[in-house]
């Protein structure tokens, strides 16, 4: 659309045009609340005003030892404040920050630099062994600067020559960077942690990082200064954006190496959390939390969770918690969460059960998403809302990546017919919230019959000695394929085969009962996602019938 | 910068890039809550998925007479939800808003009209007299359609060939309108009501409209939900931006054909309503209640207010009266407010009188905002932050507007140096929050020591009997300017000139206190706004000694 009127003597300039980025949220923080606490790790609290001068110190250091615009800085790190600082002052000199999940294996680290290009490595001495190994295999030259974190434990051997905190004294505060002049410009690379082939490298930009920062905040109506407690790893989607919705509103980081039960409540009481994200594993934790660790919870914490669809169980036993639960969706490709479970409040009336389901469905898209739908893929066309028609989520707007690095092919497939294509299939209610129904390679089709996994996962779960299950297809002579459970029990709990098959029997259609049913412990990816790959290894070959 | 790695095979594509619109925002309200109440006015409620319905039938139906990306529309109403559902159907056609202050004499609006170059106005029956002088001095075609509202009192006689009720019943809802490909293209052209001269059209666009309303949602703590009434004109600078604010967050607009604090009360009585904006004139009213009319507030009511900076008395009686009060600043070329006088909660520690003095500070800047600073305008360099020097205040950011329409010498004269002038005076204190001392016009140079009015009328408000006060420089022989008050005392009370001299001179140096007092009735705007002009004029020519 042209507007010929209003073309002329209203250009851009100076005064009434910048790029969006979020590192612009920093500065406003660091003069607005420059005595707030920005970082709080064992003990030490740090202010605004310190984290943005070590922010603006990481940004000069790099650019002193040569980083230029657009240059890969890689970090590997736990959730600690070099992390959350690296959010900010790798970008900040222009440079793309490149966060490597801290489980992976050396191979796949090597693979990470070398296709990512860092030119430097901040990695936590933690992982010395994994990180020693990963560059012996690195065919190219990269800086390597140690976070020598003394919280970890006995004392690594350094991999560079200089440690983080030396590092930062190399750069000064007063070096000036200007904010990007292009908002499209790389913020961050992520490497999706697929569960086969190579992982690919997902491109993010500063005015998406800034626009579902935002979202974050109005999404979840996040008032100013929350104290935020890190257990969603930030390596994982820059931590769905949350390190820069922090920066805009001032919240307290709370920082920690690692995540259990416990810890999560020790915060609770010593910094009075009001807000965490997390995989249904750490809602898991919570639940299973030991009652002499647990405390009274007598103000509202906010918890988001994502990743795999959650039981309702799960759910419910946090909401008895005293936990307020939000219900996101969103992949590595969509900036961590663009979908949430908006809550209605005529829904309060509803029995517990019930709104359990309602909670566990994907929901409807955030604020700053332009469109969601649940596409035919085929004639790219959306399905009926009648709940029942599976389609594949598709999603477009200002928060799907730029395109996958280096890799003009997947990025053009995953870009067909101009929407994303989400690879997870889903129905759409009638009132237009989605529930995801399977990942494409999980539906289970058995006798022509499309099986989600997770309806049987969720019966599953509801049984009251069940403490995590995943369902797989098994190749089955008679049906083609049928559903194999892999049922962890809950301590000092019994069940057998036929009892879990009872269960199911009871609680849904008879043709979509698992045909076996097997006592383990699950695979899981670092994220704490269930290999379902691993899982499908097991029951391959293995034939059952079904009754 | 350039990021040459991450140039290839990233672009802009229909999944990953869309144009900054607010009208998004009403599109998601209408999926999402399509039975939450978008309008409530005199006894009818209107649904999201109904006012969705209604502006596309308004975008459709001006469409459908001609009108083209980049037209004008004008509309000429009090806050009713025609007045809503313009800011949604008038932009959806790719037309520009152009909304008139309804208290505008015929010849400024007839001004406005030929200025703007409207192809259609929707006006108000109830401005039937005025609208009709302003189309007979008009030069241009125009079509007129009225908005037969009969709560307006009296039929009024029509101007146009149709009613607005019956016109969006010419336009059809299934008409597809593609949001703007352009975020750059003008959403609105708001007119100043300025003291003096024409009026100038300050263009605003996509992405600043999209920004702001979100950034009044992040920056006052705003939840899902809100029951807004509307106090504020939404003629004036689009409402603040807040009708996208609202359908960004499914608030309720309470909507009312004029403001008075019996209207206020009973709102808050009718809707539980939980925000409300207006100028100090609107605040005013609530204080002077009636009391029987009043009642009792037993949950949180946020309100903000901005235009003049407000008196610290009245800033403490509307806390003492149960509101959380949030100040605000901006101009018209900022799409409203865009600074904010963020609240530390260190300073609830403070006494009354401290804490209404650092509220009346205008403060820092919106999250969206990415500068704001006092400067020399001469050297454009930042002022001390010793809370004496005063400067200018300057903006810069994407809620600074694009310009003023067909009006270079005045855009170039306003981004000069790459910052917005402001024309408003001000210092900056040690933690980074301004304070206006003065519009530029306003101060008063009395022996070479400039003079703040508004420290005057601060000290003024403060008095018991002092209802409303204004001062003005006054010509005067031996010190050049000397100020001169002009005060209103509340209903029953009494006081002479020297009493309101003495209390000056009780409360502030000796040389600022005005060497007159005038007791009289405050000329205003439109908009609520004291005219200082006019009570220059009073005292032109007038001199008086000090003592």
């Amino acid at each position: 659309m042209s507007q010929i009127a209003f073309e002329s003597g209203l250009d851009k300039n100076a005064a009434n045009y910048t790029a969006l980025t979020p590192l612009s949220f920093l500065t406003r923080a660091a003069e607005v609340y420059p005595d707030y606490p920005a970082t709080i790790y064992q003990g030490t609290t740090r202010s605004w005003s310190e984290t943005h001068t070590r922010c603006k110190k990481l940004a000069s250091a790099l650019s002193r030892i040569g980083i230029q615009a657009g240059d890969t800085v890689a970090v590997l790190a736990p959730n600690i404040p070099a992390m959350y600082e690296a959010h900010f002052g790798v970008p900040m000199c222009g440079a793309v920050l490149n966060t490597i999940n801290t489980r992976l294996d050396a191979a796949t680290i090597a693979f990470i630099l070398e296709h990512g290009e860092a030119k430097v490595l901040l990695t936590d001495s933690a992982f010395y062994q994994t990180v020693a190994k990963a560059l012996q295999q690195l065919k190219s030259n990269i800086i390597v600067v140690d976070i020598d974190d003394h919280h970890a434990g006995a004392p690594q051997e350094r991999l560079g020559t200089i440690e983080y905190e030396e590092f930062l004294q190399t750069g000064s505060a007063s070096d000036y960077f200007p904010l990007p002049t292009d908002e499209w410009n790389a913020i961050s690379l992520n490497y999706t942690s697929g569960t086969t082939g190579n992982p690919k490298g997902v491109v993010y930009h500063h005015r998406g990082a800034y626009l579902n920062a935002l979202s974050n905040i109005t999404g979840w109506e996040m008032s100013d200064h929350p104290r935020y407690l890190w257990t969603l790893p930030m390596f994982h989607c820059n931590g769905w954006c949350f390190p820069w919705s922090l920066a805009a509103i001032a919240g307290t980081s709370v920082c920690s190496r690692s995540v259990s039960g416990e810890m999560i409540y020790q915060a609770i009481k010593d910094h009075r959390i009001t807000h965490l994200c997390g995989a249904p594993i750490v809602l898991g934790m919570i639940i299973n939390t030991k009652e002499q660790d647990t405390c009274t919870i007598d103000y509202p914490i906010k918890v988001m969770t994502a990743a795999a669809p959650p039981p309702a169980a799960i759910l419910q036993a946090m909401e008895d918690r005293g936990f307020h639960m939000t219900h996101v969706y969103g992949l590595t490709e969509t900036y961590g969460p663009a979908v949430m479970c908006a809550w209605k409040s005529q829904w309060d009336q509803q029995p517990a059960d019930q709104r359990a389901r309602l909670k566990a469905r994907q929901g409807v898209r955030y604020q700053v998403l332009e469109g969601l739908d649940v596409l035919n893929p085929d004639t790219m066309t959306p399905v009926p809302r009648d709940g029942v028609t599976v389609g594949e989520v598709m999603f477009r707007g200002n928060i799907v990546m730029r395109g996958y690095f280096k890799n003009l092919p997947e990025t053009e497939r995953a870009f067909q017919g101009g929407w994303f294509h989400s690879g997870d299939l889903a129905v759409m209610d009638d009132d237009g919230y989605l529930r995801i129904t399977d990942r494409s390679k999980d539906v289970i089709i058995s006798g022509g019959e499309n099986i989600s996994s997770i309806e049987i996962e969720d019966v599953l779960y509801a049984h009251p000695n069940v403490l995590e299950a995943a369902v797989v297809a098994m190749p089955d002579e008679k049906w083609g394929e049928t559903p194999c459970a892999f049922v962890t029990l809950k301590q000092g709990t019994q069940c057998d085969e036929q009892q879990i098959i009872a269960w199911c029997r009871e609680h849904m259609a008879h043709f979509k009962c698992p045909g076996k049913v097997i006592f383990s412990e699950l695979p899981k990816t670092s994220t704490g996602k269930i290999q379902k790959f691993r899982l499908r290894e097991q029951v391959n070959g293995n034939t059952a019938t079904r009754g």
